[in-house]
């Protein structure tokens, strides 16, 4: 990709502003924590990986909006700065596993001095970074071995350079496929509510020049069952510790058209993503977004005053229906109780 | 409703204009049969009983227009005409039903004067649009023998008073259960690409003041899991003579879900939308439509010049899925090769 979804000059965090595109290549300017909150609430920013990365840098942000505070002070706005980030959204759980994380390293320098302190952190949101790049290109070598020559690929979403800090999960695994030569095809959803696949997902694939396809969500269902479709590579948002997945809304539905076609359905997540503190899916909370992201597009009405919206972000995968888990340290198998215990930081 | 979706005055088809609701209650008026063809095409008027009806009097505006000239050539042009309203979509039969009882009237007066010709034209559109609200009312009543009292009711597209001349067809089934006091709810998919559920059956709920929430096509996977849904309800476009069930892009997604969760899935459609000619859903053509309804919404760009689109606007449920089939000769059951052929005309 010719554009960085995050960019650190060392004062402000430019983001990619992701409502804006594929009309317009424009970057929002994070200036204090507040912006990132903001710009994470508001989806300037999405994708669980890169709003990791985003909130971190966002911790740094608030480090040096406060340094010139005594140190408990400074101390005391950076917790409140950590807890807002971190009730940005609530679904995905990288987001607080990397809050968490710049909170560690606040822990263990609490006897320096605040500058100090601002330089550790900096230091962290920037290890966040590059290790998501990293953990990305690991997952898609992984991912690579399951996908076969020629294959016709359906994804959800966006899992791409523009949902982490670069290369992708999902749609890393397709662009490593696509650069190791194997002539796949891609079929992409465009995910309503917010159109993620045809505003940034097929964004991506025209730049990269992979052979791609956008169709409704509600298409996918024929294409499956006609074996147009060979394998389906979808990201997550949270996995709990059986395997259930709760990613954007719709995955479910795909999930089940494959386990009745017997179409192989892969997860492709960091280790980040999975919660180890809750069993299963019915644990995991389900953000529910404006209703305005039905009623209107693009501030244009398209349904009439009145009417009542259900509008959750997420659904959760059964773990039943998941063929396989790709993480940085490879792809795991059922029962996924024991084989993600085994991958455990 | 307050509103009429075709009303004709003798010289004038008024088209309610259904690509500018629920923002604008404008009537699009066709004064020649070639603004029929438009209305049909460009989906001023949709629902294939509204677009039977129209493309009746569409016959009417020719017979018209060409009043004046021999009789010869006055049936050339009535032929002529009447292929191009039965083409303006390939995959609704009741379109092509509705152009051929037209066409059973000229053969018929074929001996007689033009301007008698042009009479029973009018004569038999208007009996066309009568039949089919007296036709959707008798589906509403069979249909809602199979609606429990506080029924949580899904359906998917439009299938109302604006598919129809009056009352709908799935959603007429609704209007029924409503009136009838039976505390229903219904879940009202938004029905990618075109819309439809957002912008009309959304319309006509709150217009009807019947309970409803609007959903993304794809969340309706988990409301059907979660035993959200008791029943859902969709409309037809063409049903072969074994069942298997073409309609919007989508309902076949549905229809799997029903299948696995064990939800009763019902299609509601007139007799006339059953062909006989093709023996199953392998032999329905499916109309693919424009890339820009999912590259553009309301002339807005939201996916990047250069993707490919595959948009084809219906899918086939097969006949397994269908729980039961209503129609304005009662509800039909499995198997329908031959419970379809005991409601032939």
């Amino acid at each position: 990709m010719r554009y960085e979804t995050l960019r650190w000059d060392g004062r402000t965090l430019h983001i990619l502003d992701q409502r804006k595109l594929p009309d317009a290549v424009e970057y929002f300017q994070a200036r204090t924590y507040k912006d990132a909150v903001f710009a994470i609430a508001d989806m300037v920013v999405r994708g669980a990986p890169a709003i990791g990365a985003a909130a971190a840098y966002g911790v740094c942000l608030a480090a040096l909006e406060y340094a010139g505070l005594p140190k408990t002070e400074f101390l005391a706005r950076l917790r409140a700065a950590g807890e807002a980030l971190a009730a940005s959204r609530p679904t995905a759980v990288n987001l607080r596993w990397a809050v968490q994380r710049m909170e560690k390293v606040i822990h263990g320098q609490e006897s320096a001095e605040v500058g100090d302190i601002v330089s550790a952190l900096l230091e962290e949101a920037g290890a966040i970074a590059r290790e998501d790049v990293e953990t990305n290109k690991a997952m898609a070598r992984h991912g690579n071995t399951l996908v076969p020559q020629g294959a016709s690929i359906l994804t959800h979403c966006n899992t791409g350079a523009l949902a982490t800090v670069g290369w992708g999960t999902a749609l890393g695994v397709i662009r490593e496929a696509h650069y190791s030569g194997k002539n796949i095809h891609v079929y992409a959803n465009e995910t309503r509510p917010r159109l993620q696949g045809a505003n940034l997902t097929a964004f991506e694939l025209v730049e990269e020049g992979i052979p791609a396809t956008l169709i409704v969500d509600s298409a996918a269902a024929t294409l499956i069952r006609d074996g147009k479709v060979d394998l389906i590579l979808v990201g997550a948002d949270r996995i709990a510790a059986n395997g259930d997945t709760a990613n954007k809304i719709g995955t479910y539905m795909l999930s089940e058209l494959a386990a009745r076609f017997r179409v192989p359905f892969y997860v492709v997540a960091p280790v980040s993503t999975i919660d180890f503190s809750i069993p299963d899916g019915r644990h995991i909370v389900i953000e529910e977004r404006a209703p305005e992201e039905l009623t209107h597009i693009r501030r244009v009405r398209v349904a009439p005053p009145g009417i009542a919206v259900y509008n959750p972000a997420f659904d959760v995968t059964p773990h039943e229906n998941i063929t396989a888990i790709i993480t940085e340290k490879g792809v795991l198998r059922p029962p996924y109780a024991e084989s993600l215990l085994q991958v455990r930081d």
